[in-house]
């Protein structure tokens, strides 16, 4: 008894990661209750997004200008382009950006490898980085992918590809989170912040 | 650095409830990195929704039908017109469909009674309820708001307006969930449960 166009909305929003039946029902009838113009906005950005929006041929950062120009971390003369800071993602390369610490260039492998799922350095922007690293004007490669154990095993793989190239190869320090508790932390993380404690 | 594009897509995904920054971070890299026929068609159900679907001038259902038609509940020959079942919104119309136990009409009030939130009887449809309930067809009200502090006050309030009527006013039964452990119940739904306790 739904409206079609409504169960086509459900049927659209639940194709969202975490977003369910139900979740999506009650975003679609939130739409409903809102201004048509909202549901036009949302849909005239989501066109946008796939219509603007490409990476770029250097680093595979988004960015939405001309299909063969470079984006703007490539392109800021202020960056450094010694220092290159390998992320596993886009939502990676924000996290570093909105820390304002690091001023580098950066490297999106699309994904960290992972060979359950079937991902090996090929499907990886691994290629594209040692290319980029060919010049000689990366000085060192910070590798940022996540502490997990496919990130690990990334950052490990990348390590002893990159370093025989004569570049410096850092990792960023694992250890206790800043504001965190010893007595909450989890065994994993603490045994590490032992074994890499820092003279004072 | 983040593409405009994306930043107003994050923008418009985070307006939709339950959704914050992070999350429609997260959905809209979804989005880049899914097909671009799915940003469409999830933008074409957005538009298809707010153009095609409208509210039933009989029980405030949604259909899509012609402007003046009524929804599909309405015109069932196989629904009893005589019973209507009030529910605070389409989520729990639906919900009671889902059910197959209600072969009725409803009617949806489009809300709930909540003085702090300034929702008088105005803001309802419940003078809209009153006009259909004059030409006397319909002999039983199921009030299926829920079974929370405004439902409550909202079920009360048409109660003292619906019977005066000659009609019948009922209220979905209150107690244990089905599968429910008693243990687990929290002290009003028990109680509530004692109260109304059936005779076997």
């Amino acid at each position: 008894m739904t409206p079609d166009a409504i169960n086509r909305l459900v049927a659209q929003l639940a194709k969202l990661p975490g977003i369910g039946e139900k979740t999506a029902q009650r975003l679609a009838f939130h739409v409903l209750r809102s201004s048509p113009e909202y549901a036009r906005s949302l849909a005239a950005a989501l066109v946008d997004v796939v219509d603007k929006v490409r990476l770029c041929s250097r680093c595979f950062s988004l960015h939405d200008g001309a299909a063969e120009a470079l984006c703007g971390f490539c392109t800021d003369p202020r960056r450094d382009e010694r220092l290159v800071c390998v992320v596993e993602g886009i939502a990676d390369e924000l996290a570093v950006e909105r820390t304002r610490e690091f001023r580098g260039r950066y490297h999106v492998l699309h994904g960290v490898l992972s060979p359950l799922e079937g991902i090996g350095p090929e499907q990886l922007r691994i290629k594209e980085l040692l290319q980029r690293l060919g010049d000689g004007v990366v000085t060192e490669v910070v590798v940022a992918t996540n502490p997990d154990v496919e990130g690990e095993a990334t950052a490990l793989y990348l390590t002893r590809l990159l370093k025989p190239l004569g570049v410096k190869v850092s990792r960023l320090a694992q250890g206790l989170p800043m504001g965190g508790d010893l007595e909450f932390a989890d065994q994993a993380t603490l045994a590490r912040a032992f074994a890499t404690r820092r003279d004072l």
